[in-house]
């Protein structure tokens, strides 16, 4: 990942917390990972979910919201999962690392 | 909000996660909404941490960076805490909500 890439940052909380909406997740994320653009995501909750995911272009971040198992999994966590949630769509400037070892 | 204004991605993974860890985090936050510019933080962890914080230009997020609090905090941090961290600055150019209620 070399800037400028993407990120869409994406918070929400839930409705109830069970291990279906993690299933759901997880075959999202499977999704994604498949898509072209796609380089990566970073997810934890604590009450508050923060989930990022990071993008080649806006090319790619369009392209994956008109996909349709996408479409699928939005229309269940609004019906069924999320009380609320917020998109942001940024574009990455600086990206650097530390590591202790 | 409106955008565009500035996101601070932060992901971590901790050495050992303790109640001192979360006092440091808790002081650093504090410190934060004092300085001009900031806009708001969102902290989750899972294992991998994820806070971001939003500032309103980049003049802020340089400000934040020399703050003598925050410094402190982060020579902490990379003594006694972080086992590794990464940190990206993106500009955000969309933002938009929903909420069930």
């Amino acid at each position: 990942m070399e800037p400028p890439y993407y990120a869409v940052i994406f918070t929400s909380t839930l409705k109830k917390n069970e291990p279906a909406y993690h299933e759901l997740s997880a075959r999202v994320l499977k999704e994604a990972e498949n898509q072209p653009g796609f380089l990566g995501m970073d997810t934890a909750r604590s009450g508050l979910g923060i989930s990022v995911s990071y993008w080649k272009d806006m090319e790619s971040i369009r392209a994956w919201k008109q996909h349709m198992g996408h479409k699928a999994a939005k229309a269940e966590g609004k019906e069924q999962w999320y009380d609320w949630y917020r998109i942001r769509i940024a574009e990455v400037r600086q990206d650097w690392e530390w590591s202790a070892l």
